[in-house]
Protein backbone atom coordinates (compact mmCIF):
# COMPACT_ATOMS: atom_id res chain seq x y z
CA UNK A 1 0.00 0.00 0.00
CA UNK A 2 1.45 3.55 -0.89
CA UNK A 3 0.47 6.82 -0.03
CA UNK A 4 1.13 9.42 -2.80
CA UNK A 5 1.42 13.19 -1.89
CA UNK A 6 0.32 15.02 -5.02
CA UNK A 7 -1.47 17.68 -6.52
CA UNK A 8 -3.46 18.32 -9.75
CA UNK A 9 -1.33 18.88 -12.48
CA UNK A 10 2.26 18.82 -11.28
CA UNK A 11 5.35 16.45 -10.97
CA UNK A 12 2.60 14.50 -8.89
CA UNK A 13 0.56 13.73 -11.66
CA UNK A 14 3.01 11.37 -13.24
CA UNK A 15 3.55 9.21 -10.46
CA UNK A 16 -0.64 9.09 -9.84
CA UNK A 17 -0.86 7.88 -13.49
CA UNK A 18 2.41 5.11 -12.90
CA UNK A 19 0.17 3.48 -9.59
CA UNK A 20 -2.87 3.75 -11.88
CA UNK A 21 -0.66 2.05 -14.79
CA UNK A 22 0.38 -0.46 -12.46
CA UNK A 23 -2.73 -1.35 -10.69
CA UNK A 24 -1.92 -1.15 -7.31
CA UNK A 25 -3.62 0.09 -4.35
CA UNK A 26 -2.50 4.04 -3.04
CA UNK A 27 -4.25 6.60 -1.32
CA UNK A 28 -4.18 9.62 -2.45
CA UNK A 29 -3.22 13.39 -1.03
CA UNK A 30 -4.05 15.62 -2.88
CA UNK A 31 -2.18 19.46 -1.67
CA UNK A 32 -3.81 23.06 -1.88
CA UNK A 33 -0.79 24.61 -3.30
CA UNK A 34 -2.84 28.01 -2.74
CA UNK A 35 -3.49 27.04 0.97
CA UNK A 36 0.12 25.82 1.46
CA UNK A 37 -0.29 22.89 2.12
CA UNK A 38 3.05 21.73 0.50
CA UNK A 39 5.02 23.91 2.79
CA UNK A 40 3.51 22.89 6.32
CA UNK A 41 6.00 21.67 8.93
CA UNK A 42 4.22 17.92 8.68
CA UNK A 43 4.55 18.12 4.75
CA UNK A 44 8.79 19.64 4.99
CA UNK A 45 9.26 16.60 7.18
CA UNK A 46 8.08 14.34 4.47
CA UNK A 47 9.73 16.37 1.64
CA UNK A 48 12.18 18.79 2.55
CA UNK A 49 12.40 20.82 -0.67
CA UNK A 50 8.30 21.58 -0.20
CA UNK A 51 7.29 19.88 -3.79
CA UNK A 52 5.77 16.93 -4.76
CA UNK A 53 5.76 14.27 -5.63
CA UNK A 54 6.32 12.48 -2.53
CA UNK A 55 5.57 8.81 -2.14
CA UNK A 56 5.43 6.51 1.21
CA UNK A 57 7.06 3.10 0.40
CA UNK A 58 7.28 0.70 3.05
CA UNK A 59 6.50 3.29 5.74
CA UNK A 60 9.00 5.93 4.30
CA UNK A 61 8.95 8.92 2.38
CA UNK A 62 10.91 8.85 -0.90
CA UNK A 63 11.27 11.85 -3.15
CA UNK A 64 11.69 12.71 -6.94
CA UNK A 65 9.35 12.23 -9.86
CA UNK A 66 12.01 10.62 -12.14
CA UNK A 67 13.23 8.30 -8.81
CA UNK A 68 9.52 7.12 -8.04
CA UNK A 69 8.84 6.54 -11.30
CA UNK A 70 12.24 4.39 -12.21
CA UNK A 71 11.35 2.41 -8.61
CA UNK A 72 8.03 1.46 -8.83
CA UNK A 73 8.70 0.19 -12.41
CA UNK A 74 11.37 -2.35 -10.28
CA UNK A 75 8.96 -2.57 -7.82
CA UNK A 76 6.31 -4.33 -10.10
CA UNK A 77 8.32 -5.67 -12.97
CA UNK A 78 5.15 -7.60 -14.38
CA UNK A 79 4.00 -4.59 -15.75
CA UNK A 80 7.69 -4.56 -17.97
CA UNK A 81 7.95 -0.75 -17.42
CA UNK A 82 11.87 -1.09 -17.34
CA UNK A 83 14.11 -3.39 -19.19
CA UNK A 84 15.18 -5.68 -16.74
CA UNK A 85 19.07 -5.52 -15.49
CA UNK A 86 21.14 -6.79 -18.13
CA UNK A 87 19.24 -6.54 -21.00
CA UNK A 88 20.27 -4.32 -23.45
CA UNK A 89 18.31 -1.88 -23.49
CA UNK A 90 18.92 -0.92 -19.75
CA UNK A 91 21.66 1.78 -21.04
CA UNK A 92 19.47 3.71 -22.84
CA UNK A 93 16.67 3.31 -20.13
CA UNK A 94 18.73 4.81 -17.90
CA UNK A 95 20.80 7.44 -20.02
CA UNK A 96 17.19 9.16 -20.78
CA UNK A 97 15.56 8.40 -17.76
CA UNK A 98 18.69 11.07 -16.47
CA UNK A 99 18.87 13.03 -19.37
CA UNK A 100 14.96 14.19 -19.07
CA UNK A 101 15.92 14.81 -14.82
CA UNK A 102 18.81 16.55 -15.51
CA UNK A 103 18.99 17.95 -19.01
CA UNK A 104 15.29 18.72 -19.68
CA UNK A 105 13.02 19.03 -16.51
CA UNK A 106 15.20 21.94 -14.78
CA UNK A 107 13.97 24.38 -17.67
CA UNK A 108 10.91 23.65 -17.50
CA UNK A 109 11.23 24.64 -14.02
CA UNK A 110 12.50 27.83 -14.62
CA UNK A 111 9.50 28.05 -17.28
CA UNK A 112 7.41 28.17 -14.62
CA UNK A 113 8.97 29.48 -11.34
CA UNK A 114 11.32 32.31 -13.55
CA UNK A 115 12.17 34.08 -10.63
CA UNK A 116 14.32 31.40 -9.05
CA UNK A 117 17.57 31.25 -11.89
CA UNK A 118 18.57 34.81 -10.93
CA UNK A 119 17.16 35.91 -8.12
CA UNK A 120 14.33 37.39 -9.53
CA UNK A 121 16.25 39.99 -11.91
CA UNK A 122 16.15 39.28 -15.89
CA UNK A 123 12.53 37.24 -15.58
CA UNK A 124 12.11 37.88 -19.38
CA UNK A 125 15.52 36.01 -20.28
CA UNK A 126 15.47 32.96 -17.97
CA UNK A 127 12.32 32.42 -19.93
CA UNK A 128 13.77 32.87 -23.21
CA UNK A 129 16.31 30.76 -22.29
CA UNK A 130 14.37 28.12 -20.60
CA UNK A 131 12.14 28.15 -23.77
CA UNK A 132 14.75 27.59 -26.16
CA UNK A 133 16.13 24.81 -24.08
CA UNK A 134 13.14 23.30 -24.06
CA UNK A 135 12.52 23.36 -27.54
CA UNK A 136 16.02 22.03 -28.15
CA UNK A 137 15.05 19.06 -26.29
CA UNK A 138 11.45 18.45 -27.52
CA UNK A 139 13.73 18.79 -31.43
CA UNK A 140 16.06 15.73 -30.01
CA UNK A 141 13.11 14.02 -28.90
CA UNK A 142 10.88 14.52 -32.14
CA UNK A 143 14.42 13.47 -34.07
CA UNK A 144 14.83 10.16 -31.72
CA UNK A 145 11.28 9.64 -32.42
CA UNK A 146 11.32 9.08 -36.38
CA UNK A 147 10.40 5.61 -37.24
CA UNK A 148 10.01 4.03 -33.35
CA UNK A 149 6.71 3.73 -31.19
CA UNK A 150 8.31 4.45 -27.94
CA UNK A 151 11.46 5.71 -27.00
CA UNK A 152 13.55 2.87 -25.92
CA UNK A 153 13.13 -0.64 -27.15
CA UNK A 154 9.56 -1.24 -28.61
CA UNK A 155 7.72 -1.15 -25.34
CA UNK A 156 5.96 1.67 -23.01
CA UNK A 157 8.36 2.35 -20.20
CA UNK A 158 8.43 4.12 -16.91
CA UNK A 159 10.74 7.04 -18.87
CA UNK A 160 7.75 7.36 -21.82
CA UNK A 161 5.89 8.10 -19.14
CA UNK A 162 7.98 11.09 -17.94
CA UNK A 163 8.42 12.69 -21.18
CA UNK A 164 4.77 12.24 -21.77
CA UNK A 165 4.55 14.25 -18.70
CA UNK A 166 7.41 16.53 -19.24
CA UNK A 167 5.94 17.26 -22.92
CA UNK A 168 2.00 17.91 -21.58
CA UNK A 169 4.05 20.85 -19.71
CA UNK A 170 4.74 22.77 -22.79
CA UNK A 171 0.90 22.54 -23.68
CA UNK A 172 0.52 26.17 -22.86
CA UNK A 173 4.17 27.20 -24.36
CA UNK A 174 4.64 29.35 -27.90
CA UNK A 175 5.50 25.72 -29.37
CA UNK A 176 4.35 22.80 -27.41
CA UNK A 177 5.36 19.29 -28.15
CA UNK A 178 2.75 18.08 -30.28
CA UNK A 179 3.88 21.10 -32.96
CA UNK A 180 6.65 18.13 -33.68
CA UNK A 181 5.34 15.53 -36.26
CA UNK A 182 7.32 12.56 -34.46
CA UNK A 183 6.43 13.78 -31.30
CA UNK A 184 2.57 14.62 -32.10
CA UNK A 185 2.33 10.64 -33.26
CA UNK A 186 3.80 9.72 -29.97
CA UNK A 187 1.87 11.20 -28.23
CA UNK A 188 -1.00 10.33 -29.87
CA UNK A 189 -0.67 7.04 -29.24
CA UNK A 190 -0.07 7.45 -25.49
CA UNK A 191 -2.74 10.01 -25.18
CA UNK A 192 -5.08 7.02 -25.63
CA UNK A 193 -3.55 4.93 -22.38
CA UNK A 194 -6.90 4.10 -20.45
CA UNK A 195 -4.59 5.15 -16.79
CA UNK A 196 -3.72 8.60 -18.57
CA UNK A 197 -7.06 9.27 -19.98
CA UNK A 198 -8.43 7.94 -15.46
CA UNK A 199 -5.57 10.52 -14.55
CA UNK A 200 -7.21 13.43 -16.06
CA UNK A 201 -10.27 12.98 -15.27
CA UNK A 202 -9.46 12.52 -10.90
CA UNK A 203 -7.72 15.39 -11.12
CA UNK A 204 -9.72 17.48 -13.11
CA UNK A 205 -7.94 17.84 -15.80
CA UNK A 206 -9.66 18.51 -19.42
CA UNK A 207 -7.20 20.24 -21.84
CA UNK A 208 -4.34 18.90 -23.94
CA UNK A 209 -5.95 15.18 -23.06
CA UNK A 210 -7.64 15.10 -26.56
CA UNK A 211 -5.27 16.95 -28.78
CA UNK B 1 36.01 -3.15 -22.40
CA UNK B 2 34.73 0.59 -21.93
CA UNK B 3 35.76 3.80 -23.69
CA UNK B 4 35.21 6.20 -21.89
CA UNK B 5 35.20 10.02 -23.36
CA UNK B 6 36.09 12.15 -20.74
CA UNK B 7 38.03 15.55 -19.47
CA UNK B 8 40.09 16.27 -16.70
CA UNK B 9 38.91 17.72 -14.00
CA UNK B 10 34.90 17.63 -15.25
CA UNK B 11 31.64 15.35 -15.14
CA UNK B 12 33.92 12.75 -16.66
CA UNK B 13 36.19 12.30 -13.72
CA UNK B 14 33.13 10.68 -11.71
CA UNK B 15 33.33 7.96 -14.27
CA UNK B 16 36.53 7.76 -14.87
CA UNK B 17 36.85 7.28 -11.07
CA UNK B 18 33.90 4.35 -11.32
CA UNK B 19 35.76 2.31 -13.80
CA UNK B 20 38.82 2.49 -11.76
CA UNK B 21 37.02 1.21 -8.57
CA UNK B 22 35.10 -1.38 -10.24
CA UNK B 23 39.11 -2.39 -11.81
CA UNK B 24 37.45 -3.43 -15.08
CA UNK B 25 39.57 -2.93 -18.42
CA UNK B 26 39.00 0.35 -20.33
CA UNK B 27 40.19 2.84 -22.98
CA UNK B 28 40.38 6.79 -22.01
CA UNK B 29 39.75 9.30 -24.30
CA UNK B 30 40.51 12.86 -22.88
CA UNK B 31 39.09 15.51 -24.70
CA UNK B 32 41.18 19.13 -25.06
CA UNK B 33 37.97 21.73 -24.12
CA UNK B 34 40.52 24.54 -24.93
CA UNK B 35 40.51 23.03 -28.64
CA UNK B 36 37.19 22.14 -28.61
CA UNK B 37 37.59 18.25 -29.16
CA UNK B 38 34.06 18.57 -27.45
CA UNK B 39 32.41 20.14 -30.44
CA UNK B 40 33.67 18.59 -33.29
CA UNK B 41 31.34 16.72 -35.28
CA UNK B 42 32.39 13.18 -34.75
CA UNK B 43 31.95 13.66 -30.75
CA UNK B 44 28.52 15.33 -31.25
CA UNK B 45 27.32 12.24 -32.88
CA UNK B 46 27.99 10.31 -29.49
CA UNK B 47 27.10 13.30 -27.84
CA UNK B 48 24.69 15.64 -28.74
CA UNK B 49 25.14 18.00 -26.17
CA UNK B 50 29.03 17.88 -26.52
CA UNK B 51 29.59 17.13 -23.26
CA UNK B 52 31.24 14.54 -21.22
CA UNK B 53 31.02 11.95 -19.64
CA UNK B 54 30.46 9.81 -22.93
CA UNK B 55 30.68 5.55 -21.94
CA UNK B 56 30.86 3.19 -24.96
CA UNK B 57 28.95 0.16 -23.43
CA UNK B 58 28.85 -3.23 -25.77
CA UNK B 59 29.36 -0.47 -28.83
CA UNK B 60 26.75 2.28 -28.15
CA UNK B 61 27.51 5.00 -26.77
CA UNK B 62 26.04 6.15 -23.31
CA UNK B 63 25.79 9.67 -21.65
CA UNK B 64 24.61 11.33 -18.44
CA UNK B 65 27.38 11.11 -15.68
CA UNK B 66 24.39 9.88 -12.71
CA UNK B 67 23.30 7.01 -15.48
CA UNK B 68 26.53 5.92 -15.92
CA UNK B 69 28.03 5.55 -12.35
CA UNK B 70 24.18 3.51 -11.75
CA UNK B 71 24.72 1.30 -14.60
CA UNK B 72 28.36 0.78 -14.29
CA UNK B 73 27.20 -0.18 -10.42
CA UNK B 74 24.54 -2.25 -11.72
CA UNK B 75 26.74 -4.04 -14.41
CA UNK B 76 29.10 -4.85 -12.18
CA UNK B 77 27.16 -6.28 -8.99
CA UNK B 78 30.19 -7.71 -7.28
CA UNK B 79 31.68 -4.64 -6.03
CA UNK B 80 28.18 -3.75 -4.15
CA UNK B 81 27.87 -0.08 -5.27
CA UNK B 82 24.11 -0.30 -5.39
CA UNK B 83 21.15 -1.79 -3.26
CA UNK B 84 20.17 -4.63 -4.90
CA UNK B 85 16.73 -4.50 -6.39
CA UNK B 86 14.43 -5.33 -3.97
CA UNK B 87 16.30 -4.34 -1.29
CA UNK B 88 15.34 -1.82 1.59
CA UNK B 89 17.83 0.55 0.53
CA UNK B 90 16.63 0.63 -2.86
CA UNK B 91 14.26 3.59 -2.86
CA UNK B 92 16.75 5.88 -0.64
CA UNK B 93 19.37 5.52 -3.40
CA UNK B 94 17.34 5.85 -6.38
CA UNK B 95 16.08 9.20 -4.38
CA UNK B 96 19.31 10.09 -3.43
CA UNK B 97 20.58 10.00 -7.28
CA UNK B 98 17.65 11.64 -8.65
CA UNK B 99 17.64 14.50 -6.41
CA UNK B 100 21.55 14.96 -6.89
CA UNK B 101 20.91 14.87 -10.46
CA UNK B 102 17.99 17.02 -10.75
CA UNK B 103 17.89 19.48 -7.87
CA UNK B 104 21.62 19.72 -7.09
CA UNK B 105 23.75 19.54 -10.08
CA UNK B 106 22.23 21.82 -12.41
CA UNK B 107 23.09 24.30 -9.70
CA UNK B 108 26.65 23.94 -10.26
CA UNK B 109 26.15 23.75 -13.91
CA UNK B 110 24.37 27.64 -13.75
CA UNK B 111 27.57 28.33 -10.99
CA UNK B 112 29.88 27.56 -13.47
CA UNK B 113 28.35 28.47 -16.86
CA UNK B 114 26.16 31.76 -15.57
CA UNK B 115 25.38 32.94 -18.85
CA UNK B 116 23.25 30.19 -19.25
CA UNK B 117 20.33 30.19 -17.45
CA UNK B 118 19.53 34.29 -18.17
CA UNK B 119 21.01 34.28 -22.02
CA UNK B 120 24.30 36.05 -20.56
CA UNK B 121 22.04 38.80 -18.85
CA UNK B 122 22.69 38.78 -15.05
CA UNK B 123 25.42 36.74 -14.43
CA UNK B 124 25.88 37.54 -11.11
CA UNK B 125 22.77 37.32 -9.74
CA UNK B 126 22.46 34.00 -11.67
CA UNK B 127 25.96 32.91 -9.37
CA UNK B 128 24.17 34.03 -6.27
CA UNK B 129 21.23 31.85 -6.88
CA UNK B 130 23.06 29.22 -7.67
CA UNK B 131 25.37 29.67 -4.85
CA UNK B 132 22.52 29.73 -2.49
CA UNK B 133 20.95 26.38 -3.81
CA UNK B 134 24.56 24.65 -3.40
CA UNK B 135 25.06 25.71 -0.09
CA UNK B 136 21.58 24.60 0.80
CA UNK B 137 22.12 21.85 -0.64
CA UNK B 138 25.38 20.80 0.90
CA UNK B 139 23.33 21.56 3.89
CA UNK B 140 20.88 19.13 3.42
CA UNK B 141 23.67 16.55 2.49
CA UNK B 142 25.48 17.51 6.37
CA UNK B 143 22.20 16.96 8.36
CA UNK B 144 21.74 14.08 6.54
CA UNK B 145 25.10 12.30 7.45
CA UNK B 146 25.08 13.13 11.39
CA UNK B 147 25.84 9.86 12.53
CA UNK B 148 26.38 8.45 9.40
CA UNK B 149 29.54 7.23 7.31
CA UNK B 150 27.49 7.22 4.16
CA UNK B 151 24.37 8.08 2.41
CA UNK B 152 22.27 5.66 2.35
CA UNK B 153 22.66 2.16 4.05
CA UNK B 154 26.05 1.54 5.72
CA UNK B 155 28.54 1.08 2.19
CA UNK B 156 29.70 3.30 -0.31
CA UNK B 157 27.45 3.20 -3.38
CA UNK B 158 27.46 5.45 -7.08
CA UNK B 159 25.91 8.27 -5.14
CA UNK B 160 28.52 8.72 -2.94
CA UNK B 161 30.96 9.12 -5.50
CA UNK B 162 28.46 10.87 -7.49
CA UNK B 163 27.81 13.37 -4.51
CA UNK B 164 32.07 13.37 -3.91
CA UNK B 165 32.41 14.26 -7.24
CA UNK B 166 29.73 16.96 -6.71
CA UNK B 167 31.30 17.91 -3.65
CA UNK B 168 34.31 18.66 -5.40
CA UNK B 169 33.23 21.36 -7.49
CA UNK B 170 32.21 23.40 -4.48
CA UNK B 171 35.97 23.61 -3.20
CA UNK B 172 36.89 27.27 -4.85
CA UNK B 173 33.54 28.28 -3.91
CA UNK B 174 33.23 30.41 -1.14
CA UNK B 175 31.87 28.26 1.00
CA UNK B 176 33.05 24.73 0.25
CA UNK B 177 31.90 21.37 1.82
CA UNK B 178 34.48 20.97 3.54
CA UNK B 179 33.37 23.79 5.75
CA UNK B 180 30.50 21.38 6.91
CA UNK B 181 31.90 19.36 9.68
CA UNK B 182 29.63 15.94 8.91
CA UNK B 183 30.74 16.25 5.42
CA UNK B 184 34.40 16.95 5.96
CA UNK B 185 34.20 13.51 7.98
CA UNK B 186 32.43 11.61 5.04
CA UNK B 187 34.65 13.55 2.47
CA UNK B 188 37.76 12.91 4.60
CA UNK B 189 37.09 9.16 4.97
CA UNK B 190 36.04 8.77 0.68
CA UNK B 191 39.51 11.28 -0.23
CA UNK B 192 41.54 7.46 0.95
CA UNK B 193 40.06 5.58 -1.54
CA UNK B 194 42.47 4.42 -3.78
CA UNK B 195 40.94 4.70 -6.49
CA UNK B 196 39.76 8.43 -6.19
CA UNK B 197 44.07 8.66 -5.33
CA UNK B 198 44.36 7.22 -8.39
CA UNK B 199 42.24 9.03 -10.58
CA UNK B 200 43.58 12.37 -9.78
CA UNK B 201 47.11 10.82 -10.36
CA UNK B 202 45.91 10.25 -13.70
CA UNK B 203 43.88 13.66 -14.48
CA UNK B 204 46.77 15.59 -12.97
CA UNK B 205 45.08 17.06 -10.39
CA UNK B 206 46.64 18.15 -7.21
CA UNK B 207 44.33 19.73 -5.15
CA UNK B 208 41.66 18.87 -2.94
CA UNK B 209 42.79 15.25 -2.36
CA UNK B 210 44.50 16.11 0.76
CA UNK B 211 42.04 18.56 2.35
N1 LIG C 1 12.88 17.73 -8.10
C1 LIG C 1 11.45 17.56 -7.88
C2 LIG C 1 10.74 18.80 -8.40
C3 LIG C 1 9.25 18.69 -8.33
C4 LIG C 1 8.56 20.04 -8.56
O1 LIG C 1 9.20 21.03 -9.00
N2 LIG C 1 7.24 20.05 -8.28
C5 LIG C 1 6.47 21.25 -8.41
C6 LIG C 1 5.15 20.99 -9.12
S1 LIG C 1 5.38 20.41 -10.79
C7 LIG C 1 6.09 21.77 -7.04
O2 LIG C 1 5.81 20.98 -6.15
N3 LIG C 1 6.09 23.10 -6.86
C8 LIG C 1 5.74 23.72 -5.65
C9 LIG C 1 6.82 24.65 -5.18
O3 LIG C 1 7.96 24.62 -5.69
O4 LIG C 1 6.54 25.43 -4.25
C10 LIG C 1 10.95 16.29 -8.54
O5 LIG C 1 11.38 15.99 -9.66
O6 LIG C 1 10.14 15.58 -7.91
N1 LIG D 1 24.05 16.40 -18.14
C1 LIG D 1 25.47 16.11 -18.32
C2 LIG D 1 26.25 17.38 -18.05
C3 LIG D 1 27.73 17.18 -18.09
C4 LIG D 1 28.48 18.49 -18.11
O1 LIG D 1 27.94 19.59 -17.88
N2 LIG D 1 29.81 18.37 -18.41
C5 LIG D 1 30.67 19.52 -18.49
C6 LIG D 1 31.96 19.31 -17.73
S1 LIG D 1 31.71 19.08 -15.99
C7 LIG D 1 31.05 19.73 -19.93
O2 LIG D 1 31.29 18.77 -20.66
N3 LIG D 1 31.13 20.99 -20.34
C8 LIG D 1 31.52 21.36 -21.66
C9 LIG D 1 30.51 22.25 -22.31
O3 LIG D 1 29.37 22.40 -21.80
O4 LIG D 1 30.83 22.82 -23.36
C10 LIG D 1 25.89 14.96 -17.43
O5 LIG D 1 25.44 14.91 -16.27
O6 LIG D 1 26.66 14.10 -17.92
Amino acid sequence: MYTLYGSPSTAGTAIHWMLLELGVPFELKLLDFDKGEHKTPEYLALNPDGVVPTLIVDGAPVTQMASLATLLAERHPEAGFAPPLGSPERAQYLSWTLWLANSFQPHFRAWFYPHEPAGGEAQEAVQAAARARIEAGLARLDAHLAGRDYIVGDRFTSMDLLATILCRWSRNMPKPATEWPNLKRYLDRIRQRPALREVHAREGLTDWIDG
